[in-house]
């Protein structure tokens, strides 16, 4: 996507500083051009500002001094001979959009094929905590990941991946090593850390008072706890905020959007892959006309395919406008209201002096089409075209070769087998459908043949297969699954939210044996199996989550599974996720399969047997 | 003020607690009244919240716990055998305002006497430094104050006094020993300290470059830094909100606001005694309609009589809404706009679960006459009644005595002297203004006596002096005034901004020196000396600045002394004020008098000598 007639020298990145352009400065440095004294590095002119500051819109250029903004409204007084000019006229200046809530590890991209897609969308600030990658690899993951986001052109609000504690002892499994408790802490206090990440609700209150000390620490350091308020009752929300939990992402209903406001939180409106939260979350404000103060944006979750074409929180921006916000507060939604969660509008979210000159030209307010993307007082994006290279990432050994194995898992060991003489049983089923990551319990009789009970293609009754990765001992747990409509073979993945074990649906268990030893060649990664061979696959070797090739090659390699796996006969528009959300991951639907067996969720969670009968 | 048939025992103070009510309690203990699990202490019920999150307005009660909201909306659940109800009906429940910048020791009441005027009128929170008392005795007063504070049904917003440490330097001047530039750091520092208290633009950017580096330190910390852009330029404005200045109070003019709110700063704007800026200013929102969530009130200064009578915030809303804001937004201006400076949202300036329990109850939003005021959870004013007493606030020795003079003040030492043989010479004279607290340069031809120079009452070109209290050495700087038109005696009064010195202004030396040694017996105050013999005073023997007695008796002998300044002739609404600005204080105003000379301000601080030929 580089220019190659465009001069690179201009973009330097420096491992020392955690914010690279060409010049970072300190905010002294830029008294001097304020005052006229010195002269601007460049002025962004001609163009009209969108001030979310104000809610107002005029005619103002901006003088930038290295990485940050000197001076917005009449700053020709600041142009010297070696000030650059970038031509704004006919367009509007924002500031870069602020994503509040997204998973970079869910995209499958490495940092670098991430971060350019961010970019190339014009958001220029995102909120993660790499929790996927803590779950697999511990502190040091999310250690790197946080600087290898701090060597990009890319303001990273980092969060304490609480979920990376959490993971499957919320559902009392064995955890991976992940993080540990008082690692939390330790997280909290790193330098650039903003607060929490989403430490969701019912563990919080009801089973591990130990993350309210946390709370006590981050309120303490001023920090900000943002939450996941998935299906809690009203009762739940007043205790939710009680504890200081600011934001949630999780509001899909108009009346639980406006009692989480109401609440005083911020609603971090997602509109990302597998979830269009904004038409309805927005009514709030169009409909029930709360201060538009309280609503912000985020994806939580974005396909490669999504990141790169119709984008994340300028989609947003779009969809806001289409349902009836003013450009102005759409635009507000998408820098001011987030960086105020997370109380970073000294830094960015707002163009004015003292802030980061990341910005956002666009021609048109209601089409909001980015047209030039500044970071860091660089142009890094105009038109399509990237105007720098992206530092590349490298990524350490440890991050691979995650996939561990106590040996090739066999057929036998796929083979749902029950103590029984009778040629039939009963057994639970778990329901997965189209649209939703909710699954349900459903029964299935089932014949057995010779003491094992095979999948029953016709009635789209499969089998399911979750498979310890990381030496735990935890071993295998098997289970049946409806909803996949596989004729044929196998899909598996290394990737499941908070558990990040091999997990595998298939019609026969040898299609999945050999899908599972083909993801511990790979190091993790996607695989489609049919009659014993790998008919497609994706390589995510760095953590069993990422990929470390070109977002084109990713995309393409995903293209071909997803054919691969609708030649099986699947017809879900995203088997992977519905794969991955039919085992343990927190709250969101009432029964999912572990490698401990199978589980159900309420009241309380504890593990049922497969067999009824 | 008490009422005495209401027991005490419902309002313990504990001074090992910050916050005092009945029961300070955890976050995490208020999840089982949210619940349902656990009775809530009190129920605020019948009432129609202003939701100063959404800009709403409906029905709710509010379930508290301890000092804390657990649950608000539909909490008829929370009722237990023991709760307590407060019924609100026909009324509605606003979240404690929220003062952003006002000064105690401006005020001349003691610590608890303030509280109270504050609390009567229905502010829960107020932002101070103690900057008077931190020049006077140093880094224990800041402490003292702000210990003294926390003991009282009052959230402090403390702020790092800067004064105390610019103080004398800004101009040049030798100053107290005051607060050291490390110890601003230190006191950064401190649990429930929220940033730094107005430093001043010119010395930041022109003059002290070191607090530059305590700008820095706070942004670290996640604090504010405060501003005080009176009469900056629009570059200056640039610079300063560069350096990371988030707020401004000093805006008198609506051009002058919409460029500060437009760099992202949000406007106190003030209302106070002798500033009467929320009309101007808040066009800024009602004519050129910017959002409103960048404008809060404050008072700055604000008089016993205005803190007894008209309030400070509460009068604020009744003027915003007189020009046109809407009560919500008035009220968002006084609760939740002015927390979110401080990000202080999460405990204060919204009623939402979580936050202290601090509510005001009106009949009507336009009147806006706070009928009841609960502090963390304890109704502590109904009705012009206070349900409490409030702690009262012993002070300790290093406050007082606070008027250090080498020996009584001799007439001859007021006397103003020339080295010439001439009959008459021309003097430069401080000229004051009813109704500004800026100082302009006149020149006047006085007679020359035997080598004295007297007064001129027909001319009113009177005397002014200023001498060192603190045993700098720097001893009596002589001067001419006009302006107070007084006919006869003197007034002395051991206050004026910044320096804190023995200030006079009068007719002849014999009724200045018996003001001086009369203040120096008070331990600091105000009086008003005739024929030799002090016919008012108003001893302020807290550090020279601050009564120890009831408020009624404080404006008592204000009135008295008001009266018998009137007796002598001056006109002056406010003549200790007036008397006060014609010394260092800062950028306002062209010419100064301090003990150790006149001084012009423009264009750089620079000594003159008083007489010109």
């Amino acid at each position: 996507m580089k220019d190659q007639n465009v001069s690179q020298a201009n973009f330097e990145t420096d491992a020392r500083h955690p914010i690279k352009t060409r010049h970072p400065i300190k905010r002294r440095e830029l008294i001097d051009v304020a005052m006229g004294k010195a002269a601007a590095d460049i002025i962004v002119q001609g163009g009209r500002l969108v001030n979310v500051a104000t809610a107002e819109i005029y005619g103002a250029d901006v003088a930038i001094k290295g990485d940050r903004i000197a001076a917005v409204g009449d700053v020709a007084y600041a142009k010297g001979p070696n000030t650059r000019v970038i031509d704004a006229s006919g367009r509007f200046i924002t500031p870069g959009l602020v994503e509040g809530h997204l998973h970079q590890y869910h995209s499958y991209l490495g940092v670098t094929e991430y971060v350019e897609a961010l970019l190339s969308h014009g958001v220029t600030a995102t909120a993660d905590g790499f929790y996927g990658p803590g779950i697999v690899a511990g502190v040091p993951a999310v250690h790197f990941f946080k600087e290898a986001f701090e060597r990009m052109p890319m303001r990273l609000i980092f969060l304490v991946p609480t979920l990376s504690w959490l993971q499957n002892r919320e559902l009392g499994l064995t955890p991976t090593p992940g993080v540990g408790a008082a690692e939390l802490k330790e997280i909290l206090g790193w330098e650039g850390c903003y607060g929490l990440e989403e430490p969701p609700y019912l563990p919080v209150v009801e089973h591990f008072p130990e993350f309210l000390d946390l709370f006590d620490e981050t309120l303490r350091q001023r920090k900000v706890i943002t939450g996941h308020a998935a299906g809690i009752t009203w009762r739940q929300l007043q205790a939710y905020t009680a504890v200081g939990v600011t934001t949630d992402h999780e509001s899909v209903e108009v009346n639980d959007a406006l009692a989480k406001a109401r609440a005083g939180m911020t609603l971090l409106m997602r509109q990302g892959s597998g979830c269009f939260d904004v038409p309805e979350v927005v009514r709030t404000h169009t409909e029930f006309r709360i201060d538009p103060r309280r609503l912000a944006f985020c994806a939580d979750l974005a396909s490669p395919e999504k990141l790169m074409t119709e984008g994340t929180i300028d989609h947003a921006v779009r969809v806001a406008i289409a349902q009836g916000v003013t450009p102005v507060h759409a635009i507000q939604m998408a820098t001011i209201n987030t960086a105020e969660v997370f109380y970073a509008q000294r830094d960015f979210g707002v163009v004015a002096p003292g802030r980061f000159a990341d910005l956002v030209l666009v021609s048109n307010l209601r089409d909001f089409a980015i047209d030039t993307v500044i970071f860091g007082g660089a142009e890094v994006f105009k038109r399509g075209k990237f105007l720098i290279d992206l530092p590349r990432t490298e990524y350490p050994g440890f991050l691979r070769g995650t996939v561990k194995l106590p040996g090739a898992v066999a057929t036998n060991d796929l083979a749902f087998k029950v103590d029984t003489k009778r040629t039939e049983t009963e057994v639970r089923v778990i329901g997965v459908t189209e649209g939703s990551l909710e699954t349900d319990e459903r029964r299935a009789h089932m014949p057995v043949v010779g003491g094992i009970v095979p999948a029953d293609i016709d009635k789209d009754v499969l089998l399911l297969a979750m498979i310890d990765r990381f030496g735990k001992g935890t071993g295998i747990g098997l289970g049946f699954v409806q909803g996949f409509r596989l004729r044929d073979g196998a899909i598996a993945s290394t990737a499941n939210a908070v558990c990040e074990n091999i997990v595998i649906v298939g019609t026969n268990p040898i299609d999945m044996a050999v899908a599972a030893n083909h993801l511990a060649t790979l190091g993790g990664g996607k695989v489609v199996v049919r009659g014993g061979k790998v008919i497609a696959s994706v390589g995510l070797p760095i953590c069993g989550l990422l990929s470390e090739e070109p977002m084109e090659a990713v995309m393409s390699k995903f293209s071909r599974a997803f054919e691969a796996i609708a030649e099986l006969g699947c017809p879900l528009r995203n088997p992977f996720s519905q794969l991955e959300f039919c085992f343990a991951c927190g709250e969101i639907g009432n029964i999912k399969l572990s490698e401990e067996g199978l589980i159900l969720i309420h009241p309380q969670p504890h593990k049922v047997d497969v067999v009824v009968a």
